[in-house]
């Protein structure tokens, strides 16, 4: 099994999969999970500058590159120094949506967190998570004031309304921007008339039937991955491929593979934790593709603390968002433990 | 004291009882109880054989039974995979049932929970339930498409119009139903009629009352035993008559005890916390009848964790929810402790 | 100092105050506590049989006589063996008194819980609590079919329809009842006509000043303690008269001193956790004697575990409802270690 | 650098600052925090005695002063000897801001704790912390009435009404008063016209910005210090300017700069959790010097142990509230064992 999927071809289906040092990029494909049983990587002593000049374009997150990512708090700040982040988010049906990704957003350490919601579904936010501020107000102008980031699609209806504040929001909105779920859907066909509007890069959070719906589907994981790399240098955006190993098409045309994560996170709400995560962070000034990269690990390592305390089954995205603390003290420990990494 | 409920005659009320190798059928009667006192097993070294070529139609669930059914999460999974769930629960006054059934059929595992409620009592559950969707949509074609599994009843009104839904169920959904509660209230005189049509087996749940409701009252347990197990053969169901010793009566005419659980789950909504497991088993794939083996199991063992953590009178349904997870992980490290279990 | 309150006298204000093996009753008065400073009692080895011997109305209630009156589950119950509790409590306002009690009557081991609100109000209860049923059904007769106990006053309006409800009560209710709060306040200058036209005693959970306020003014504790003897014995009641060491006075005359609990109960809703215990143990079918005595010490006991985690200034009243658990366990503990208890 | 911010002179930034034996009132500027990096206190042997014959107007809050102002509760108290007190908080997408003060207050050790709110609003605080009694009577004399402390400002509209009510509070009412959040900006322009007509001190609770509306801007850290001073007098007004080293000017002249509390503690919420606090303890009885320091001191203690928990950036205001039964527990055992510095 080499570099290409190679579905048309005889595979094997093997319980163990050994390779030398560094893990090859059909590993990271969720189709060939089913070939490859578990990975093991052996160690043949490589020389550790091999992976600085060793030219590639595919790149795994790890806790070592978190590290580096990651900005200690200025001990001498107040809340507005790591953002007001604004989110769009929750419907009459759906308004737990807006809660997960509304404590998730808090929990990745913004300063304070505007939910807009359906007018009448405000105290639903507020008996479940009393730090959130809500909004019912309809003008991008006047809620987008002062706002640090803006994260827009969990749980809220695919509205003639909710298309016309997306087209305004790409149009007007010069921050940080995080689309995800129906507002992915009301994106659908307009990626290209849209996102590049913006002065700067866009990040889009879509799972594999998303991704599909917005850029037609394919036949296998790699073209899958081919595509997000064009549309992230075409639509200058951020593309966070959903799955076992998310992935991160980046607009200079790199890819990150995350390598935290498990099965358990195949859980409601998880997406809406992730796109809270990712919007919090941008709205602490970390960029784009940190936001991405800490984010998308942060989640995942985060649930695989949950599914320790609660198992793979029994895990829920509120139990992600328990423990996000634990991981930021992890890389804060390792942080200040290798001071050469900042 | 012998295989059958000796009532009419003279009994001892021991305070132990001291049988050989393996339970007997009488222990598992709940009137008995008053008489074993405390049953204890004495190992006289039979070979483990003996189990297997013993032909029996009664059967106990302990840990290593349902550790050979409990199936590992495919790590490449998402969450559709582990399929959604939809339940008709929940009333004006009985919103709780449909929150604590809707908390424990996530956390037993399914991807994605809605609940179809009444209108207007949508914020109840996700205020403290934001993992689920909420739906008043009352058209089951609608509602149920790409469902994987349905549970009805816990909460529910016993209205014409609940009772005209489940009629239409039984008529026509294919996959995977769960009848609790209200809802067996509602199917009882018409279970001859309605539970044939379907394609394959249904579960029910009702516990000793709701039982003799639909089958009529019986004079002892090996009676309402005999019931279950000739309801189950000819209405093609899986039969969980809910008591200390919960009998699971398959449409093979085999019974399967549970040997987990304790008197603290004796409490409001422990019921509505098993329907809400089965049918979170159900939509992951899991068979009729390893759906209700281990859910049951399941439920009694979070029950007993959840007793150790707050002693049997203090304990609530939500701590049996809150105890799902340890059982999973309980359940997983034996199961890969013993690799030949699979 | 000797048994009287001797107000009027010069008296030392101690800091430590020693007294040979047994409490006078002088200790167990609210307004000594200023002059006793810390009690020791020094065992000077009398005869445990002394206390036995010794005629006096007045006892404490510690570890050793709650241990005598629990009675751990039968192994064979289902939840209607513990009874259906039913609580007339909150208003508009006051839904956590609500909330409070039929927490803490379903953890005392109630099978279920039932409460009466305010048209409109159930949804607060049912989003924080939901394994209570909530009902606004106002004929008495129709709501309490087959409830084991009735608590009535936490919250409640003191409005004519409830003074209605409480008469009506008195009336025609037959089983155990507990009137708090607002409901003593109901039946203040009513008690001699209303109590004594019902079957069996009635429990009274009175602070002081809802005490004087039934009873009249006392100028000492000593006669505010007289006085509830007297009414206990008048109004075949038992009066529970809560402070510091909490006395519960019967209809035989016996007065019962609580040995458990501590300063951070002086706390919010506090009370209504009470009423909501001794409810549920009623419910269960302890005496009406046994629930105050055992439901007075469990609440001071899992106060006094609130407070070892949270401070007596930060508990709060949920932390006694969160604490029961432990105290049950605790108990049954004790029980099963000492046989001879039995 | 010296004692005077010398922003317009050539500094260096330092990674670590040594300091002899004290802190320089120039640490405890935030705008040079930037400047100092990593301040560390070298031991030079001083006399103890040294810091009560050396006059200063400035005082650091450390534990060993807390321990000294913590009161441990009177064993024979009941919930009214810790006073009711009375918050307007919250508004219809303000909500949280009632919750989080409500929860902070009690959990401070008020023995009862009434929220006014928005008519409509009440549900939302009930179902989230069940321990408070709402209101949304408008007359302030009748809800005054037997209130031991009123905190006034966190999530309120900045309405006509409110306005009209701040004034009312400080012409007619005797008793202790915190002012913040929208209620400063209600104050701006009025406070030489209200605060003086108090008989007794007020609390405000500003954070810079609220700050320099209510007195101005200022050019450095020194100058709003000096400012704080001055009004403190004028105004008869304890000043808590909340930032990494509030500062808490009082009527007399004196500064108290706190030195608990880090950079986690800049989150949504975390200043309505302070007028919590610092309204439980004047409820309490504390004075308003003592209110102000052991508050300010318990707030940044919760948070450490709150960052601690969940990390700087993980934590939110409802984690500062969750430890604050560990700072009692902690002053407390540090009271007991000092007996000298009671």
């Amino acid at each position: 099994m080499a570099d290409i999927n190679s579905a048309t071809t005889d595979i094997i289906r093997a319980h163990h999969t050994l390779s030398f040092q560094v893990v090859k990029l059909a590993f990271m494909m969720t189709g060939n999970g089913l070939y490859t049983g578990q990975v093991h990587l052996l160690d043949i002593d490589l020389h550790p500058d091999f992976y600085d000049v060793t030219p590639s374009s595919f790149y795994t997150t790890g806790m070592r590159e978190v590290t580096v990512i990651y900005n200690p708090r200025n001990q001498y700040a107040h809340k507005y120094n790591f953002g007001h982040a604004l989110l769009y988010a929750g419907s009459k049906n759906m308004m737990g949506a807006a809660i997960l990704c509304a404590k998730a957003c808090l929990r990745a350490g913004c300063g304070l967190i505007t939910v807009h919601t359906e007018t009448g579904t405000q105290p639903v936010i507020q008996a479940s998570f009393p730090e959130a501020i809500t909004s019912n107000e309809n003008d991008l102008q006047l809620l987008s004031k002062k706002k640090a980031a803006i994260g827009m699609g969990p749980g809220i209806e695919p509205s003639p309304a909710n298309a016309i504040l997306l087209d305004e929001l790409c149009s007007t909105w010069d921050g940080a921007l995080v689309i995800d779920a129906t507002a992915l859907h009301l994106l659908t066909g307009k990626q290209t008339t849209l996102l590049p509007r913006k002065n700067h890069s866009t990040v889009l959070t879509p799972h594999t039937g998303e991704f599909d719906k917005l850029f037609g589907s394919s036949s296998n994981d790699f073209e899958r991955l081919e595509k997000s790399i064009a549309n992230a240098k075409t639509l200058n955006s951020y593309i966070v491929l959903k799955g076992p190993h998310t992935s991160i098409a980046c607009p200079d045309g790199n890819v990150y593979f995350n390598t935290s994560g498990n099965a358990g996170m195949a859980t409601a709400g998880s997406g809406d934790v992730l796109t809270g995560i990712i919007t919090g962070l941008l709205s602490q000034g970390y960029s784009e593709k940190e936001a991405c990269l800490l984010g998308v690990y942060l989640h995942g390592l985060a649930g695989d603390f949950a599914a320790e305390k609660h198992s793979q089954e029994a895990m829920i995205a509120s139990d992600i968002i328990d423990s996000i603390g634990e991981c930021f003290k992890k890389i804060r420990d390792l942080k200040s433990q290798t001071p050469n990494v900042y």
